[in-house]
């Protein structure tokens, strides 16, 4: 995990437009049948910027287009465009098309580069975008800019997610105040299909961009590629960060610590707020692993602990059932000392020298009644690798909202 | 996958006691609260012997045991003593005297060296056996075996497997003709609790243990490890053989792939009873994934669509869900060409050349209310990578099973 700094910040009511510069809207374009569904987020200059893509190999047409721009305009852009209810995924030449005039009518609407747009899309997987609804719903977005706008655009990307996410963090540093602010949908389906995870990030601090993308990559891998609600991988998947320095401040690698943890303040929340509203969950649950051969071995037993339909239905049943904990941090690849490993639900500690402590299980049963859970496992290697992820129960309820009949 | 030899098969009604030379029974000796729970196999002569086991770092007390007489005996043993209702595992050194007082006792029953007996268990983890009872057990057991046993052995190997799995067949070849048969059990859940996979395979034939080792370890590979309920992998899974020449068959190296497909014809019936009987499961899926770069990569693609909970539930559901099949086999890890790919639902192309065919979704949703399904990726690769695994689907029954309160 990273290190964390003592860093001086305060958590404020907030989205994408606390930070200085930044204007954002969502509008209602027609792609829902209800709803906003069209937001815009854009700098009143040209900001640093950084992205995090989905590793899946069946990539949105929006990913391919973000991604081009983002290369084409060394790391720099004015605005993020995104849309709800359509993903644009496996539409191919003419779903390309479509991405590129989403960015194009972005960038000559608000008066930028065209390579200066990042567009995201989020819904049904393999339906063509209705490009018209689309364009009318730019220019309507670009007219109800405002500095004030972040909630409407945080509710125009969502697509089922049962409430919208936001978050916000003022950092005091000694040459001044700068703000974080960000966004994001989660796992939510539309129709249903495929959840897409998006973020987006603005700050009012200079950051370099190359600086800006390690510390987004960084940060991401400890916030929101440590959440799972079902072990998925969208095709449209991404995180923006924007940083445009209207606040003066300025962050240079001595300060990565300090951005770093204002960035971890903001997209943690964020993170955390997609797996409380994951499909049909209704316990949030935070595994810890510790005593790890290496963070590497940590991940991959977290991992396999947060994915573990087993384990995600032994907790929405209350059940304190450290034999599959064990279990599957033993089948994870990772290296486990069943002799030295400890298993604990909350801080009851359930099994450790390799016995179990059955006697204890009414405790940790009355602790999982709760609605807010930690289940924590040592490997027992005596390494110092340590991982934590976060991930929900597993509810008749999601077998429900995935079944149901799509055609 | 291994290649399949053109093979004089027939199959035939049996198990393990189908094979010449093998006797067997299954009592009930007090561990579960009803029915059959101690199963001994016996061969009238020492066989060679081969295993494979889980490969989870938590492993049970009888895998350790197992593991050892097996390479005390350098590859022989003359019988297996299985119970069910206990998986005495996470037992400590108790759990590790009962494995060994188990084999102990089965050897000085049936007259043969302490090394030639193998051990197995599955049932609930975490709790020491009642070794008084297990003993008094194999007692019985050895009074009752009988040369038509296997069908009692067959049963008192399960937990809450819905039904015996059972599989036999004769191969005739230019030597004369031999036997292969076997018992497995599967995805029960006890009390509920994790899971165990066991798999017993006798052959008449005579086989070098090194010869059989390769070839079980060969099959197993495309049966008992390409099958998934739900991507777990229990602290106790094992599969034996044992081949103890009572047909007069030798079989050589040059024999291999009659040995390979003799024993694919009973381990794949076998496998895919455990997948029909999975926790909750309404339907049988097989997973064929063609077109990867490698045949690693093709199983690598194959198990993430079988151990995906949105495929999983999409089918459950009767929903030609194309796109998930994409964004899994997208994500999977493996080489992944979207523009050349194809994705079918039974004979349906419902996805190729980049672009949707929803038109045919229709046939697709018709073929998903079968019970027995066959859905099919090519990666688009333009390799020659193939693999296939089986599952089955998930349902709120999965949940249901999993959620209930143990203690």
């Amino acid at each position: 995990m990273t290190c964390v700094a003592n860093v001086s910040a305060r958590p404020i009511d907030g989205n994408v437009t606390a930070p200085q510069g930044f204007r954002a809207s969502g509008v209602s374009c027609g792609i829902k049948a209800k709803g906003l569904d069209l937001a815009l987020i854009v700098s009143d200059r040209t900001a640093t910027a950084a992205a995090v893509f989905t590793l899946n190999r069946a990539q949105a047409a929006p990913i391919i287009v973000s991604r081009r721009n983002l290369a084409n305009a060394a790391g720099h852009a004015r605005a993020i465009v995104v849309n709800s209810g359509c993903a644009n995924a496996c539409t191919g030449s003419e779903g390309m098309r479509h991405a590129e005039i989403m960015a194009a009518r972005t960038a000559s609407t608000i008066g930028c580069d065209l390579a200066e747009v990042l567009v995201a899309s989020t819904g049904v997987i393999g339906v063509q975008l209705n490009i018209d609804k689309v364009t009318n719903g730019i220019a309507g977005a670009a007219a109800a800019l405002r500095a004030d706008g972040g909630d409407d655009a945080a509710r125009a990307i969502m697509t089922t997610d049962p409430f919208p996410k936001s978050a916000s963090v003022e950092i005091a540093t000694a040459a001044g105040m700068f703000r974080v602010g960000g966004i994001a949908k989660g796992s939510g389906m539309i129709e249903p299909n495929m959840a897409t995870m998006l973020g987006f990030v603005t700050l009012d601090a200079f950051v370099e961009p190359a600086l800006l993308q390690r510390a987004l990559k960084a940060v991401v891998d400890d916030t929101f590629n440590a959440i799972t609600v079902d072990g998925e991988c969208s095709t449209n998947d991404c995180v923006f960060a924007l940083a445009n320095g209207a606040s003066g401040v300025t962050l240079g690698n001595d300060d990565y610590p300090v951005l770093i943890e204002a960035l971890r303040q903001v997209c943690e929340p964020l993170a955390v707020g997609i797996v409380r509203g994951g499909e049909g969950a209704s316990k949030l649950i935070t595994v810890r692993v510790t005593g790890a051969a290496s963070d590497a071995d940590a991940r991959r037993a977290a991992r396999a602990i947060a994915n573990s339909p087993l384990v995600k239905t032994a907790i929405h049943g209350g059940d304190p059932n450290w034999g599959r904990l064990v279990a599957v941090a033993g089948r994870s690849g990772s290296e486990f000392a069943l002799d030295t490993a400890v298993v604990r639900i909350g801080a009851v500690e359930l099994f450790s020298g390799g016995a179990p402590h059955d006697e204890r299980a009414p405790q940790a049963a009355e602790y999982l009644k709760g609605k807010d859970l930690v289940v924590s496992v040592d490997m027992g290697t005596g390494g110092s690798g340590t991982s934590q992820m976060w991930t929900c129960d597993l509810s008749a309820e999601y077998v429900r909202i995935n079944a149901e009949y799509r055609t």
